[in-house]
């Protein structure tokens, strides 16, 4: 980190200061890398001076160095600090570095090239996730900093991963709220339009530009991995399927009989193809989730083990009673279908909804169905979804492996 | 169930009345198995006409049955419920019932029988506990209900476990609160007094009579095995070892060298029994774990994993303070001890503990020796100790792996 230190002084006076109002250096001390906008010092760093996305150096009101980070005065989030090394100026440089730290972890756990290389803050990147599939790398940007870095970024991602081929997946609706354009383009390379992913011994189909978010859910890997213990010889219903990651795991681990169902067609081909180049063959049913189980129920069908997988149906603090009213229906739709002696796999990515509400919500509908349930595992985020301690909205992923029976 | 009802009125007409005041019975409703002394209806059914550990029958003020179950008067919790089925009551065939339910679902996920059978309230056995080392079962009785059907149990256990022998480790703290006496006795057949667990290939030795709580901590059992993918070429240290299941398991997966540390040499004798059994050669240091640590600093030595799994320091909610800074001096320890890209397991079955607050605790351990933390996997209790979604007690372990990085 030293190496750049003789050049730096006349870099850094470039960069222009954000100071912090009294006391409101505290959370970057404890680790935190945010800073909201009623904590800067608006008299003398006014944040309309700033462009969106342009550097900063944080000082608090003492003139003690915080880190550099860089700024949107649109956001709600005023700052993100990218270091706290006066030396090691945000760059190239500094991505190489942390693109390198992060990469090592996954690659000491990781035993094929299939997941998430950069996750954000958790690995001093914030703003920005970068997906792994083999030779082709997936990037997301979420803020106007990190789009402002995206020339670094490409550079030091060819320098630390060498992939064939990358495509930025810019179109989140986070971008709207940091006034960026939604876009996907190549950022280098041949992209492909659909790669492989390969977990526990099956190869998915997984498509880029037409997939949901970079394309794969790395989140719940460990999870879907966990649940192949229960699945010998059951029935399995996969609700919200996507690509089939859960079901056609489940079949390939010995489930005699596999049901995925999702809304999205585009998904169910890919799913239907990803099964029949491992020779597996699971049913699909396309159609809105809460209807095609309320028909399930109906028919009176049942299943062993029902995985329900949702997207986020908490997004802003406002949908928590909306989207806990959603849960909770899903989970008693989802217990009315499987038999006495059976598993719920309930999950929630929604980072709003806390893991006591879920486990709440699961409670009351087993108790509205007359079922007893006990959780007999919990499951969070893949070890490639680190979680920074002192940022709670690192934390997201919630997965309930719960068994039924009759009381 | 319904076999017993024919002969059941008579004997449910014995069983005296537990009359709940107005609205106590929505915890029960909701699924929980407790009732509070302040929820019962003193004046129409006085606790003081219950013996301690004697069966009731749970009513609203409304005369709805509730369920069966057993009472004690001098105890907090003035009642648990055993069942909520009319016709089935408390006894051996009611055990038989539950025994058979819990041992499906660890024969379903454990290869080999060394398990929890037995989780107390999770389980719908409300004070007991029961191993299962391989032949032999031991068990733990926290309650004068359980206490008073120690008979059945041990007629439910042959029935449906039929091992060669049992014992009763009825030694815990929690049984002077009950009125109870500590004894240790065996209930059958000819206990030995050591006998073997195998985890993860390795065959530990373990101390029955004179061992910790059952003998084995089965509820670390898949986070340790979690650990191994961090452990290959490491050097390790394993702080209030006990067994030494996580750093001989450590040195099996590949660890280059590994110290256990323990303030008992009975533990410690076993430890190395079973290592040298396995063929595994860790260095074992007898001492205070926070001397021990802090002599290892003195000396500069340094660890690449290091794994904290202390006692509960937090056992009633008046020694949180105190048992937050326990844990905070404890982790800040362990993280001195880790080279810069280490891993630090740290870990609390204190149920008063939040796991946000052991999240903190390492978050600031982590600012105060100016490293970075990630949390890559977050591990709870092995699925052999479910959780009851509407009991919050029936959860308390948290694992958190984590990683060391230099700013």
């Amino acid at each position: 980190m030293n190496t750049q230190s003789a050049t730096l002084p006349a870099d850094t006076a470039a960069i222009p200061e954000l100071r912090l109002k009294r006391g409101e250096d505290r959370r970057l001390s404890a680790g935190h890398l945010w800073v909201f906008s009623n904590e800067v010092d608006t008299a003398r760093t006014p944040l309309t001076a700033f462009q969106p996305g342009s550097l900063c150096r944080v000082v608090s009101d003492r003139d003690k160095f915080l880190g550099y980070g860089y700024v949107n005065p649109h956001s709600l989030i005023s700052a993100r600090l990218l270091g706290r090394d006066p030396d090691f100026l945000p760059g190239k440089s500094l991505i190489v570095h942390r693109l390198q730290v992060a990469q090592s972890l996954r690659r000491s756990l990781y035993e094929q090239p299939y997941y998430r290389v950069a996750y954000g803050e958790s690995d001093g990147l914030p703003g920005l996730v970068l997906d792994r599939f083999g030779d082709v790398i997936v990037g997301q940007i979420a803020t106007a900093g990190m789009e402002a870095l995206k020339g670094p970024i490409e550079e030091a991602v060819k320098k630390v991963l060498a992939p064939s081929a990358m495509l930025w997946k810019n179109d989140s609706g986070a971008r709207e709220l940091e006034g960026l354009p939604s876009y996907v383009e190549p950022a280098f390379g041949e992209v492909p339009d659909v790669v492989t992913v390969e977990e526990g011994g099956v190869a998915f189909q997984v498509p880029l530009t037409a997939g949901q978010k970079t394309g794969w859910f790395f989140d719940q890997a460990a999870n879907r991995l966990a649940l192949r213990k229960y699945v010998g010889g059951a029935r399995v219903l996969d609700v919200f399927s996507y690509l089939g990651a859960w079901g056609v795991g489940a079949l390939k681990a010995g489930a005699t009989e596999v049901t995925c169902v999702d809304s999205s067609a585009t998904a169910l081909e890919n799913l239907q193809a990803s099964a029949k180049m491992n020779g597996l063959k699971p049913a699909v049913l396309r159609g809105d989730a809460f209807d095609v189980m309320e028909s399930l129920h109906a028919e009176r069908r049942r299943f062993d083990v029902v995985v329900i997988d949702p997207p986020a149906f908490i997004k802003r603090r406002k949908d928590i009673p909306k989207g806990e009213a959603a849960y909770k229906r899903l989970n008693q739709l989802a217990l009315q279908l499987i038999e006495r002696d059976g598993i719920l796999v309930s999950c929630s990515c929604s980072y709003h909804l806390e893991p006591d509400s879920l486990v709440n919500a699961i409670q009351r509908a087993s108790r509205h169905v007359s079922r007893f349930v006990q959780i007999v595992e919990v499951g969070g985020q893949a070890p490639d979804h680190p979680i920074h301690p002192a940022i709670p909205e690192t934390r997201y992923l919630k997965t309930f492996f719960c068994r039924t029976v009759q009381e």
